[in-house]
């Protein structure tokens, strides 16, 4: 791996990126809940959406929006997602991206926009509308700019998420930053997150499209909190190419670099969003080895991750190792219980899928103790492997939730 | 329908069943955990097991002997459930059978049996062989057989299920009892529950086995607690033809009665096994209707009890339809969202995929204060229509499960 190195802040660390954020009282709290990100030049964009057959009107103007290939300002809000809310939702959405290109003087097919929050409700658009011309005149260049972003998109996140990187690419440095929302609906299958990527490189659309689409499949759909999924979930990079380099097209050997790096900034978030997940209290790192398959550790992965009897068991540190098995027979992929080893860290507590003898249970109790837990199942059948992160189901997840909203 | 007449009890208001349950160690309390049901007559035995690839040694043994299809006994075990326990298990659960055959007087190869519990502990042997011999001496025709039975099956349940029930078949009163046990995994495909069904009536094997299935189908196949699935699930029937019936056999025009009768008996224990599930405070029956095809309603149905979103939503009384279109999305059922309505009860909360204007939030408060509430969803693409019963998802829920076990 080439050299990367972490920079404080999140998309403000790029150049020509701005960020800003505030309130106008779509969520009861007096907290942020709209965010707009702009870039001074136009950017090639890149966008992977939700897999919901429900979709938001927001994604279906951005889906379209994102196909032209250029943006240059992404507006959020949160507290109502504006999802089942038919033609009048699709109406709000465009009256947001209107409003703020209007304010920008940019094109209204430059400007992305989301929402997350409360299905099957109006987005309060006497509220929004007044407000989008102060988000702008609220942009800034500084980290506070990314931060006040980072905080308009939060829902029952507990703080906002930013990581940005420096990486040499083909001999420039290239800043690659971004912030992200989640905890709730996050699933294997990328359920209500936001992430926005922002970088200074020059890259081509279709190179820029593929590597945002495989860095999601490594980082936001190896994630799980509770195993539903959202119909808003947006994943948007936008590269402005400041840095002036000779753009990378599909097939350039510089795009190995890139790869890495973008994978590295969206794996960070993705554990981020898992470790701020709803009332989770630790991460765990459920790795399957030795499948038949590559698709039988990610479904055997996937089935334990989501297991409420696995993540109450983690929520109590209990190395309850039987209910891992219970979740791989159910999972659908295949397994011979006998061959069967389960690990929790390097302690080995099932053995040809029967309980090992004198497992030294201290070593257990010190990796259910971190705030990093790594599960390893190896089936003994292939050399298929995936792994699946996923938090611990608390109380707290339930408290949450149930509250009227 | 043919007249049904509820009677008290369970397993023994059948002619010539026995019941019994006792305390031997296995739980770490005093509550029974040690059951045994028993027909004084050799009867013709159905069973449908889990679906899981990992299944109990009990499951094993037991599935062999269904095949025979002859059986007397039903020996049952709470507390541990020997599964992933190796040869061990294997020799653990037929010991089990071996003792009781041996007290009874009757073929080893005719009796069966079940283990529930926690997963990859050894049975307490030790504990449980003495007790076989007392547990045999106290089988009982009285009601209370069947409730110490239905006692030692227990685990989580927080009490006893049984229902019995009596029918004509063919001019003859037939008597059907059953016991059953729940809560935590249980799921649309049928996870850690057990139920034991006995009849006086005299039927084919295959006839009874065909039908079994189709009850299971409609009853504990269409439950779900927390979408966890369990490796030891088994449903049996003992048919020990005391009722002197002409035999049924496939094709006999009074079956018809026969699975009107097993399905209510099933479909009444299936609802009282949702209502007992961990830290549940309701029951919910989730209908859908107008999908494209009967799988689609069944998917989309069980998508909807099985989020926890939707489940928390229900224990704070929150009619949040929301969460129901987001599941829909996610369920991989045909979905176009302009199409959807949504009822909680008789009132109806989103039309065309949006919130209904005026909705008499009076009438739907009424509905989720019953303790059985009704969710109806319309997808308006067809006439597919399924359902599924589930629960709430409640703090309790996680407290039960997140205790070190």
């Amino acid at each position: 791996m080439d050299a990367i190195e972490w920079l404080e802040g999140g998309i403000t660390a790029v150049p020509g990126f701005f960020g800003a954020g505030l309130h106008c009282g779509i969520k009861p709290t007096s907290a942020r809940d709209l965010a707009l990100v702009y870039s001074s030049a136009p950017a090639t964009v890149a966008g992977v959406f939700t897999t919901s057959r429900i979709q938001g009107a927001p994604v279906k103007v951005t889906k379209e929006r994102v196909k032209a290939g250029v943006a240059q300002a992404i507006v959020a809000s949160s507290g109502c997602s504006n999802v089942a809310t038919g033609e009048q939702g699709i109406r709000d959405a465009r009256e947001m991206t209107e409003v703020v290109a209007r304010e920008l003087r940019i094109p209204e097919a430059r400007v992305l926009v989301t929402s997350t929050g409360i299905i099957g409700r109006y987005l309060p658009m006497e509220k929004i509308r007044p407000a989008l011309p102060k988000l702008v005149k609220a942009l800034s260049p500084q980290p506070q700019g990314s931060r006040h972003a980072a905080e308009g998109i939060m829902t029952t996140d507990t703080h906002p998420k930013e990581a940005a990187l420096r990486v040499e690419i083909g001999g420039r440095p290239i800043t690659m930053g971004a912030i992200a929302k989640g905890t709730g609906m996050i699933h294997p299958l990328m359920a209500t997150m936001f992430c926005f990527v922002a970088t200074d490189l020059a890259i081509a659309r279709d190179a820029v499209q593929a590597a945002l689409r495989r860095a999601v499949t490594g980082s936001f759909n190896r994630i799980s909190v509770d195993g539903d999924r959202s119909t808003s979930d947006t994943v948007l990079l936008l590269a402005n190419g400041l840095a002036e380099n000779r753009p990378l097209t599909r097939g350039d050997r510089r795009l190995r670099v890139f790869q890495q790096a973008l994978d590295a900034l969206t794996q960070r978030l993705a554990v981020m969003l898992v470790r701020d997940g709803e009332g989770a209290t630790l991460v765990i790192d459920v790795q399957v080895r030795g499948a038949k398959t590559r698709g039988d550790a990610e479904v055997a992965a996937r089935e334990i991750a989501n297991s409420p009897l696995f993540k109450t068991a983690m929520a109590g540190r209990d190395p309850n190792w039987g209910r891992v098995m219970s979740a791989l027979g159910a999972s659908g992929a295949a397994v011979q219980e006998e061959r069967v080893g389960i690990w929790y860290g390097d302690e080995q507590v099932a053995v040809n899928g029967k309980p090992r003898e004198n497992v030294r249970w201290d070593r257990v109790k010190a990796e259910l103790a971190k705030p990093d837990v790594t599960l390893t199942v190896d089936l003994g059948l292939g050399s298929g492997h995936d792994h699946v992160w996923t938090c611990d189901l608390t109380q707290d997840y339930v408290k949450i939730n149930t509250g009227t909203s």
